[in-house]
């Protein structure tokens, strides 16, 4: 008789179970044992902001399925309360450690998975142990900061690091009437997976909203009260009071067991897996946010810790785990997430990162209606598209704003795992229909100013191009061709500026000067686009329009 | 000195103005005259049903741009109220008739555009004429319905043919306290649109609005009432009584101008152009609605009048226009349509087109959230999935519900543009958040439901093939493998129907036999796969899951 094939799978949250319940689905036979050191299996970890918020009101619903349920539908040996201590690759055991107990066990492996997640960074601070001193990445530590929050005797709170919990917990803490103040060391929101103009365009909203927002402030430590709650965050340049202090500076793939096994860690500091997600012992699989993944634009290994990536990698180990042979292609690290009444999405590439990577990019940035401007209700959306310069190849995109953008970043994914350029975005047959989108979609036009933009017809300039300008007290004109009527409601204070709408162009060009150079703006740009083309046919060389214009004005000063 | 290049441009609805606008913009000297038999160019026809139900409140949002913006803007001749009656290609000219004076003229051209649109078909039945038929392309139908609406005596009106346009006005409607019957030839609604069980599952929710839906009913005339006003609708077996009739047959291309001028007519009716959107005549170019385009997934003509095409037909025509050489690839046949609060969209093949074309094939019906069941509100969605068999390469989507169609629609369109398989469609990287949607997409799901099929590890049936046993009393077993509650609340009302929720499957098989026909179902059809493998683990070998389960049964019969 065959021996029964063990699997034993390390963590519980969300690689783990769906490699366990698809092992299962494959592999009748096979002795399956899961192990979590927490009291539950797959809780709904992406979901905390929210349960914080009171918006998800029922902890129940914050795990997805009981324990019972997987030892009674998936037969299945389920370990909570109980920490891998370490593994014996020679001998194919691991150790275990029963947290209530304090008891030591030996459990024998066939195959193993590891799916240990990451945990939250947490700087050597002064004050970093202060009471009223949070991270989030569990339940308890969910039920920590709503238990905390409620016998606050202040409003003030801060949140340090403006990465996508930050953001998400900002949005709690406001809607639960407290005073928010965001601490980032770098210079923008989301500043690692946001271009400035794009999430200068958001903040405006966190803005409005009361979110105070500090960036480029490096904290250096936190101060408490004499009851040894924090009260204080302290930075190189100020201090801000906090009755409690959330820290949201990203995450560490929990990679201790998989080093001390000897198994390879990657540059990333994620497990280094193949394709299969084996790890360098064949025997030992790892997926979720413990893991670095191949990015699919840049071939390089990217640490991107996601749910939807940790059910995809538990799928595809559930499958090899029972003689399959699935292959993970990889991410692009794809985010999305919800500030207020604002959408925010990114996939790919940012400009930013292109460089870095080395590529050669045209980009586009592009404000426009979520769907067809005369049927009521629709919201604004800004698009920023990245693509290769010479081959129009995409690379990435950014959308935000109160319009719908989750639709347009899962295009892009689309398009760009399967290697779309412009001109295929360009040419999408998209669904249209006057509540669901324009005859071109946003993404058509982004597109399309690329295009333009390579063979030559559009000439732009970006809005911080502008701003040194002004900043500079150049000498140019900065030609408005909006209506009088959206002039009077806003327009730049400079002298540089001047008001010719659109339709009156042709009949005032000797009101303007070959010799100037002319940076030409409007709402969105499509008017500004047509006056430099307008220009340009009438002999004009030194004219651009500005990308985005009023709509994506990413700076307090000049436009009011 | 060179000849000043003459464009002439026949049709001002949506390919025609972007054709002329483009070229423009490329080329600042040629001279351009458009040509329509309205009173407007830019009509926002898509939005019509939008404007008889008053969503959209003002006439003047219906016109995109008016005619001094195209002569001030674009600098172009803009000839209104005329019609073009012939082309003359040898002398390069068209004979044009001014509608308002009867005078006939001539006019030169260089390069000429065919953009004449289409009209609704409009049978040879005795009454067709009477006050009270209506079709609905323009704005001047929809304000005259809109008029004999409002002295309207009956609240009965009827809409002859189940397609869009018949869809969004069923709504249009009933929204404005009408009963509305629907008449369709075919089987069911949006028949050349849609296969039949997402077709039954959005026409539930049209007779929850108090649509009447009849299907497979041929009209054979109108008959009216003695002051000529509409009354009736006859079919082959019954009369219906309306006030108002609007025939939504479909459309035919307006080709009669390109045909009587020796241009190639294509198979489907429409005019035949090259991928430069050139017709016969490398002087004359066409497009919208009145040509054929080449269908991405069968290489074959279709015929598909959408105003997004038309857009994207125009930037095209522009370009070449000016001595560029761009190309359209072709279409995909993607719609969407509002149906009260469902959202019905289609693109790529139906499981019936894929099989008329010769694919062998594999489909998917996984019903799920919309996004991530723990957030509150989230609506539930149907998606069907079809795909080569051999090949896995993805062949068309069709998603309709209360929940999040569009972004759906869009990423299947991107998908099957770019030539993605199910495999890819499973692994994409897709924004996930708990706003936004689950950890797996409901179209991962159904990729993976194909990729299970067609690894031999999901067995399943149709609710089509269910009913026929149903039908036919055949002797198997139903299991429901739902909780408690939920059959409490809603159950297959036969013989055949057995209750054992999922959990307590494992210690109950031997209530089973390994001789009976076993056809599983849940909510959704997750479960459903897990009893099954549970099922064949024990060495059951007949047993297969209903795909969809309840949420897609697509019948009145059996289930309450």
């Amino acid at each position: 008789m065959l021996k029964q094939n063990h699997i034993v799978i390390i963590g519980g949250t969300a690689c783990g179970p769906k490699a366990a319940a698809r092992a299962r689905r494959l592999d009748p036979s096979a002795k399956i044992t899961i192990i979590e050191q927490r009291d539950n299996l797959s809780t709904a970890t992406c979901g905390l902001p929210y349960f914080i918020s009171g918006v998800i009101e029922d902890e129940g619903d914050m795990i997805a399925r009981d324990t019972d349920y997987f030892r009674n539908v998936f037969d299945m040996e389920v370990l909570t309360q109980t920490r891998a201590i370490s593994i014996d690759r020679n001998s194919h055991t691991i150790e275990t450690l029963d947290l209530a107990s304090g008891k030591s066990n030996t459990i024998d492996y066939d195959k193993l998975v590891i799916a240990t997640g990451s945990t939250p960074i947490v700087p050597d601070w002064e004050g970093k142990d202060l009471d009223g001193v949070f991270t989030l990445t569990d339940l308890p530590d969910a039920n920590a900061i709503r238990s905390y929050v409620q016998q606050l005797e202040t409003k003030e709170i801060a949140i340090i690091g403006a990465g996508l919990i930050g953001l998400e917990m900002a949005e709690s803490f406001v809607k639960q009437g407290f005073n928010v103040t965001v601490i980032e060391a770098l210079d923008w929101l989301l500043p690692k997976l946001l271009d400035f103009e794009v999430a200068a365009y958001v903040q405006k909203h966190l803005q409005d909203y009361g979110v105070q927002l500090l960036f480029g402030q490096r904290v250096t430590g936190l101060k408490g009260d004499s009851s040894g709650k924090v009260s204080k965050v302290i930075t190189e340049n100020t201090e801000i009071e906090a009755g409690l202090v959330l820290l949201s500076l990203g995450i560490r793939p929990n990679v201790g067991i998989a080093r001390d096994a000897g198994l390879t860690i990657g540059t990333t500091g994620g497990i280094s897996v193949n394709q299969y997600l084996q790890t360098s012992d064949p025997d030992i699989y790892a997926g979720g946010d413990c893991v670095e993944n191949t990015h699919l634009i840049t071939g390089g290994k990217s640490l991107v810790p996601m749910g939807s990536t940790a059910n995809k990698h538990g799928r595809i180990i559930g499958t090899n785990l029972t003689g399959g042979s699935d292959t993970f292609p990889g991410v692009l690290g794809t985010a999305i997430a919800k500030a207020f009444e604002y959408n925010v999405g990114r996939v790919g590439l940012t400009e930013s990162e292109a460089h870095q990577h080395g590529y050669n990019i045209v980009t586009s940035l592009v404000p426009g209606p979520e769907y067809a401007d005369y049927y009521p209700g629709g919201k604004q959306i800004l698009v920023k598209l990245v693509a290769e310069e010479s081959s129009g190849k995409l690379l990435g995109c950014q959308v935000a704003g109160p319009g719908e953008a989750a639709k347009r970043i899962d295009v892009m994914a689309t398009a760009l795992t399967l290697g779309g350029t412009v001109d295929d975005l360009g040419d999408l047959d998209l669904a249209y229909a006057p509540p669901y989108n324009s005859a071109m979609d946003p993404l058509h036009n982004a597109a399309n100013v690329i295009r333009n933009k390579r063979d030559g017809l559009a000439r732009t300039v970006t809005p911080m191009e502008v701003k040194g300008k002004l900043d500079n007290n150049e000498d140019f004109v900065l030609l408005d061709v909006r209506g009088e009527d959206e002039w009077k409601l806003l327009r730049f204070d400079v002298p540089q500026s001047r008001l010719t709408p659109l339709p009156e162009l042709r009949q005032r060009l000797s009101e303007l000067s070959k010799d100037d150079e002319i940076i030409i703006f409007c709402y969105t740009s499509v008017r500004a686009y047509q006056a430099q083309r307008i220009l340009n046919g009438a002999g004009f060389k030194n004219v651009k329009f500005m990308e985005g214009s009023t709509s994506a004005w990413p700076y307090e000063d000049y436009l009011d």
